[in-house]
């Protein structure tokens, strides 16, 4: 599971709690603080949980930075990790502090909870379907921006693609990687989730594969759609598919959700997740349709099988425009306009399943 | 504070957490995992608490290993960590990992508590002696033992310490450093301690002025005497004093709990120390005098003050022999020779306070 379950000693409560620290990734310190936050709070999210009763921030400063570099990097980075705790209802009252080689970031969230609180990632059934809640691809967008400045490795990619769209592909990534998972978790309860994952380092099919292992009933999770930041899929296959981005192995950081939904409601949840964002206190609000909230796609169905995951071959790929832009580029076995939408899983049946 | 405290939704109870994380200080790996384990509980200790409800494991393996290396040594300081954790009556169930140059290893302790699980310390007054559980010296201790093997700094050490010495002094700081500070944590609430803390990386000085700074009380906390492990005297001496050790500021690692104790309760706290172990449910029970327990010294006085904390001019030293050794030798401007029993605030008295 992505957290541990602890019963505790008093009232039917239980302890639940998660850890995770890293190295930086952005060069933005504050965007770098808020992503090591939402990747730990992460872990609870993937449990339906929405609140946090606290967080401990775990740190280490860069021996090779001067004090000029220290002062004007690590409090940056502490402020973006306070302020998105600060967006998931919670704050950080502790952590430690070391000096390394390498800067680190990371955290510790930890929540008491009442059984209700929380969903047991164990129940999937055939017959339901899988959704994401953020598209893939943040690892190569955060590679290839830093291939604009190493021309021999720029050389390889850019008749794939143009300096300004992995720029917009690099912001979109952050963007994602500093979005909280709340929203999803508040609505796993609306929506009846049977179970869900958070995506990072093991790649999609990784954490498939994790989940499917967990469930107590006979299933099989097929991933059937690839929704992946525009462009990157064609860096990818530049590079020779190093990434395994295509075949779901490519990591993620603070990646979506993939929660697995009774069929009837997943094209509501995904509905659900572009019109809503949480309140203050953790309600569930519209937004009369700013377009403020989250993109969530249908990617997979469950069908009886023996726990296992897999990606069919030739996944349709939903390429995913950055904010902002209009329209969006659509490759493989099937096609569709209306990409930026959740395919309903009549789409899905049509893509060739079963 | 040593943990954070932070009052739940639920029933009056409070969740209590901590993390530490560092590196790797001696070379055993199994009693560099326990040696880890017992630094993070100590800050629950220092509390009062006796339970911890749940572990993390924060590891990182260095990219310098080999994978014979990796394999020989990172179970071993696992399974390490794992023992402490089960003597402390809690387990570890989750973690993270990673790969960075230096290897680091730490954890999360996490506690749900009830108001009187724990001691809050602030609560020292006037006329209450402060009591130490382990003696400081595990820095140069360290130290000493490496310069074994680097000519340059062993011939300044080796007219006033033998090889021997040196290897004892390590063994005993290793030892001291890997043992739990439980049974004080439960003897706190016995012996009514009005505020504790563990000594760490600022020292004996360092520490007991930062709780001195927390008290309600207008108090101040007056260190006569340094219990030491045996030798480091002469060896902090003999290199002109770097290490601060007299001074009090010598880092320690995994240290002991400094408690302020009410005057008729310390000598009683320290003759327990030496007789109790806990039991497996974290009960106190005697061992029948087997000498297994663990030395405690009283070693100041808190006297009416500005929260701030000081070492006398020309405090007593304690030596304090290895275990198995039976003379110790003591330096100073007192002298005693019961110096492997807690002097009695009577002795501190006659030592020149007040």
């Amino acid at each position: 599971m992505d957290s541990c379950v602890i019963p505790l000693r008093h009232g039917g409560l239980s302890l639940v709690q998660t850890t995770d620290f890293f190295y930086p990734l952005v060069e933005d310190p504050y965007m770098m603080g808020r992503i090591a936050c939402a990747n730990v709070l992460s872990d609870l999210y993937a449990m339906g949980i929405t609140e946090c009763d606290n967080m401990l921030m775990l740190l280490s400063v860069s021996q090779k930075m001067n004090d000029k570099d220290r002062e004007r990097v690590m409090p940056l980075m502490i402020k973006g990790f306070r302020d998105a705790a600060e967006e998931g209802g919670t704050s950080v009252t502790g952590g430690q502090t070391v000096v390394n080689p390498w800067i680190i970031i990371g955290g510790v969230a930890t929540v008491v909870c009442q059984p209700n609180d929380f969903i047991m990632p164990d129940s999937a059934v055939p017959g339901d379907v899988l959704v994401l809640t953020k598209p893939l691809g943040t690892q190569v967008a955060v590679n290839a921006h830093q291939w604009l400045d190493m021309p021999d490795k720029w050389n390889k990619i850019k008749l794939v693609v143009t300096r300004d769209e992995v720029e917009q592909a690099y912001q979109e990534a952050m963007f994602n990687m500093a979005t909280l998972n709340r929203t999803a978790a508040a609505l796993m309860h609306t929506f009846n989730a049977h179970a869900a994952t958070d995506i990072t380092g093991f790649g999609i099919l990784g954490h498939a594969r994790n989940l499917a292992r967990q469930q107590r009933s006979d299933v099989a999770f097929v991933i059937h759609n690839l929704p992946i930041i525009a462009k990157m899929t064609a860096i990818s296959k530049a590079c020779g598919n190093r990434f395994g981005l295509l075949q779901g192995t490519s990591s993620e950081t603070s990646g979506g959700l993939l929660i697995c939904l009774p069929r009837e409601q997943a094209a509501r949840f995904c509905a659900e997740m572009k019109s809503c964002r949480l309140g203050a206190g953790g309600q569930l609000g519209q937004e009369g349709g700013t377009g403020e909230g989250q993109q969530a796609w249908i990617i997979g169905i469950v069908e009886k099988g023996n726990r296992c995951a897999r990606i069919i071959d030739k996944p349709r790929i939903i390429e995913v425009p950055p904010r902002g832009s209009i329209s969006g580029i659509q490759e493989g076995n099937n096609s569709s306009t209306n990409n930026t939408n959740a395919p309903s899983p009549s789409e899905i049946q049509s893509g060739g399943v079963n």
